[in-house]
């Protein structure tokens, strides 16, 4: 008998409703749908989740908890290189995205399926990100995508699943969210344009708390392992635990602008909270216990990471060479750093750690101390401007 | 009869008092005072510094108001580059001096010094970047630097003056300020160690604004042309508008933690509304306007144009190449930004640009369009992720 | 009457001939025939090519010599990045491809036509440079790619071409071989595989010079201004000159090995005399020229700016900021090289210079001098060392 | 007693027996003299050295074989990395020296001194790696430079020694050789000036060997393990061994010319067979296992490398991170590597490698295969080309 198995990435919502009947009914092949945990979904998401999969009449409905592993495949080296693409998005659903597909990619070769399924449309970027990433873990697998190729409009869709008796609510909410670990985007109308923000109302996290609170994160080895003191066993749960004493100050809200993979620019709105202090907390212990040309290479080195992750191409070699280095990077990056929150902003007030390089004991800047003599410096200022020196006798110069 | 003329770097502070003094009366030396102004200093400090160069009886005293060449020749590129070192820090001082260390060289030269004189102690950045661009220069004068050499106390130098009859105050304020036209660095007892804030009390600017308030900048060519719709001539004339608006909204606060020239670590505080807001803004524009890897490498050559401008590498001849590329990126950097400022934070509302990508002829992301087909992208996703696939097929590596 | 011009590029090979009378005859257009030489077509090689396109019954065809825009667009910022894909390609054909498709794209532009062609199959990287550089001129025009699309065998093309009465001559040579302004690339058996060279008798150019022979290249601002001392108004005249001088010692000749646009690797042999010593002669003059700083970022941007054009990307306005980048670094780039010839090899014996920064007058290398003391290194190394010393005081690490 | 020991980095030469001499008798300390072979001495030089430091009255003599080690530390990573500064010279000293001065402050270390002492003058390169090495292993210790402080003629020295009954030969030889396992260098009067080059004679190995010789060369993850299939335990073996095959060719000779780390520019000849071949064939089988990105990645970060540990900055803790990051690199880097040796030339023939991603059934570069087809380059054009596309349609740029 023919294997007509096919492996579908099912989240519940409308297009991969279709595709679930439609894959099963029209195509005749035998549906085992998927839903991927990267931390974004509650208990009772995912088992919503999979009594709608169940009632659409799949062969096979599997829950796969890829949080932990999430974070310690892509979370983790987004935090060593403190990646926030443009300077301020941390790429919440672009690492997401990868590790889900490839959590699929791993499930629908344990099954055997011959084909692998996804609801993406034909405009964004989790498309190009699903087909590489299955196209790389099964060469042999065909990819298929209805929603792509039939482009049926949401009408079509509700009519051709009510035409199956399936009539669930399917309307469309004002504000398109996605939540995750890393963070949760909210796209609307305001950002289809280039000029407006997102009304207050849009953030599935309201601002609650007004009052200042203070905060300590403790790092070892550039990942966390205690706040205010209480200690995490899963970084995992740190994030999410940090996320809900920030989230209700409304920190870590922006709006991202950049370049999709299909070549257009993109704007989107999100809340992250917790990754973004976290980000901004280890580099503020790294810039006391790294040396200069680790933060210059790091940060090289990490702008490049951040994006050929975001464009899907994680399963490039370089990608790991590039996070062997990253982790070199953070063997002393322990310690604890101290904040101040506030609704809408936070401050860093400082660090403390025993790899610390602004050690009194050698010098306090811009105070004379026994470490070197000012004709020290005056020796150090002729050769290192030597060249210079050289150069603008050599060649008359404007400047 | 012999040239025994000096150029002083004065300030009008102990350090560089003191060198007046000892120049001319301990060394009978001409000494040719000179102030230059980036934009920090207003008309009263300047004439108070000038009459206390001739109260100590220099031979001459020249006031130079460098603030549209410092513009022209340095901040200009920090905007161009976005910079801020370590993620935060507009390089306020650092650029200043660089900017400061030549036009006192220039003028040395005009004047026919044999030697030029700075205060600077054996402690700090300042002495590498004067000794530096004084000797690229003028390579056959002598760099004088009396208060690195003898490494008198305050106490001493107090003294010695008042032997000679200037018995000025000289107390030390608590917070050391350094006001500049690119930002304002505030050093205390907190900056001295690797945890403490600044207190509200220690910035210069103090927080009265409380009322949220629409701001809109205009952009041509990456520099700035309006505020709110009034055009400006010289951008450094509207750097100073922008932060009498913005400082006291106690936008721009932060503190810097980086690597000195000399080695060590140094902490610092600093408040630059105008600076910091003219640089999201701009990164704002160019996040529509750039292509994706104008954006990339942008932020790679910055990342050492702003390094090696701190470290007084100015007249590196590389400098000139980062800049011509810098320059040429800003090409169809025009347009508007909007914002929102609030009391010690702002928001980037949007932008509006004849040169924005994200036109909605193209498309808008996450909808279908007529520019490119489902079918274009899959066979983008096939060639895009032709390698890695080819790459796991040869080899077994476990993700 | 509806527009139904189609421009097509044309080589007189079989592909494109098939094309003319497919286009013409089956598709009913109006064909009209353009070539592009960039200086490796000689003049009977022009006119072969034009009684092809007249006698297949072209509406009208063109010439286009693009021989001084190419080295004016591209082949000079190769000299100035001293381009080498991996260390040992000139970037031949690559770079030669990019250059006829925008000058096809603008004739297409002129003439009004609704469509351009081209011969490319679907197994290269032409394809994707030619598609690229259409789009990007034209959006609106359809690209027609007859042999990618039909897929068919040299046979089933012949065959076609004889039932049109077309009967030439269409036998495929042993290597196929690419000739020009910037190389020549071949290509044959031996390449296909990743072991094995081409026989001597593969190389358009044979080895006919075995007495070594001195050669002076005279560059100005990093152009090819004379040779021994001949001077040449045109660099390209230059470069097919050189070429002759040079070609005969068989110097020059690798094989490339590199990743093709469409991700798989491709191997192909070259003989490329003429840009191979410009290069390395140019390079020699700049280690003597530039500051440390400029080649360190020379190479960093080159190596892009290589790959980058190598994909097809010449449209990339990030390759105009790259470009005035490089033609800055090129302001003292002038002087003489000096270099012997031999068979298969030569030697750069080195370069007289305004700009030299070697100059005696700063002290040799090893050699005391005046310009600084032995305490001027001390005081250097002791900063210069700084942070490493206080780094490993603070942490232990082994070496 | 007062602890008065001083470690001598010892050579025999002219200035480390005046250091001798002077250090124990004019300035009463125990001198325990060093000599580190990083391959470059045989035995009986070893021995040459010992007996002389005996003779001089050294109160004790070390030879430290670093040889394994200096491969291990170092050299792997200039393979690796295929590091040839400025595109030819393979660091041969610099990499010695920084081995030789960890190996040396090692030592101090263990024997508890309290100085240590170098011979170097205050013109090179050397003295900066020793000072910063020794201060960062032994930031307690003195650092006593006798040569560099007294800056004493090469006939006061020789003066001197001969009043303590030193009277050998010191006779300088024409050119100045410095032998190491990484390669040769060779200084005279040609490489003193910026034109002409060492004469044959001044080469330590002469051509001998006339007729071609094939070559293999098998790596496993970067290192080299067999040459011509006769397998080496110890990669410095195989060095070694290699060198004796194919320096007698005359490969790998050239002239350097490049920034010291004071500024000024120096040229050096060199012969360095084993290396260049070395690294020339490594990166010939990378070019074939690695992707392009990895390619990219290794260039940008080995140059950094290179020039940095020839700034003799081995201890900045980057070096150990970009040093992991060339390891990952290596995983695959497995293979033979086929060559034919020519008198003053090599020719790469190709690879044989288990992880070759040109493999055959991935398709050949130039033909039509099963892999993709036309459709799916033309779907990848297009997007690949969209964000250019989209830019000069809103831009109006001339090309």
């Amino acid at each position: 008998m023919e294997n007509n198995k096919v492996v579908l990435a099912f989240s519940g919502g409308l297009d991969t409703s279709f595709c679930v009947k439609y894959l099963s009914e029209d195509k005749g092949l035998e549906v085992h749908s998927v839903v991927v945990n990267t931390g974004g979904f509650d208990a009772e998401e995912i088992k919503r989740i999979e009594d709608r999969a169940k009632s659409l009449g799949v062969k096979s409905h599997k829950t796969i908890d890829e949080t932990d592993n999430y974070y310690e495949k892509v979370v983790r080296f987004l935090i060593f290189g403190n990646i926030l693409k443009n300077g301020s998005y941390p790429l919440s659903v672009s690492a997401e995205r990868v590790s889900q597909a490839v959590a699929i990619a791993q499930y629908a070769k344990e099954v055997g399926a011959k084909a692998i399924a996804h609801g993406s449309t034909g405009a964004g970027n989790d498309q190009v990100r699903f087909d590489m990433i299955f196209q790389t873990f099964m060469p042999e697998a065909e990819i298929i995508t209805p929603i792509r190729d039939m482009q049926l409009s949401r009408e079509a869709e509700i009519e051709y699943l009510q035409s199956k008796g399936v009539d669930w609510d399917f309307t469309k909410s004002v504000y398109s969210i996605n939540k995750g670990l890393w963070g949760t985007s909210v796209g609307g109308k305001e950002t289809l344009k280039s000029n407006g923000n997102l009304p207050e109302s849009a953030f599935p996290t309201q601002v609650t708390k007004t009052a200042a609170e203070e905060l300590k994160l403790t790092f070892e080895k550039g990942e966390i392992k205690a706040i205010n003191d209480k200690a995490y066993h899963k970084p995992a749960e740190a994030i999410l635990a940090l996320e809900k004493i920030a989230g209700p100050f409304g920190i870590g809200r922006d709006i991202h602008v950049g370049d999709t993979i299909i070549g257009i620019k993109g704007r989107v709105g999100f809340e992250a909270a917790a990754s973004v202090l976290l980000i901004k907390s280890h580099q503020a212990l790294e810039k006391h216990v790294l040396s200069k040309w680790q933060i210059y290479w790091k940060d090289q080195v990490s702008a490049f990471y951040g994006n050929w992750l975001h464009e899907g191409q994680f399963m490039d070699p370089v990608m790991r060479d590039l996070e062997a280095m990253l982790k070199s990077t953070q063997r002393n990056v322990s310690g604890d750093v101290f904040l101040t929150l506030f609704p809408y902003r936070y401050q860093v007030n400082g660090i403390e750690s025993a790899h610390d390089l602004m050690s009194a004991k050698f010098g306090h800047y811009g105070e004379m101390n026994k470490s070197w003599t000012g004709d020290d410096v005056r020796g150090f200022a002729k050769i290192f401007g030597n060249q210079n020196a050289i150069y603008h006798q050599v060649n008359e110069e404007e400047i």
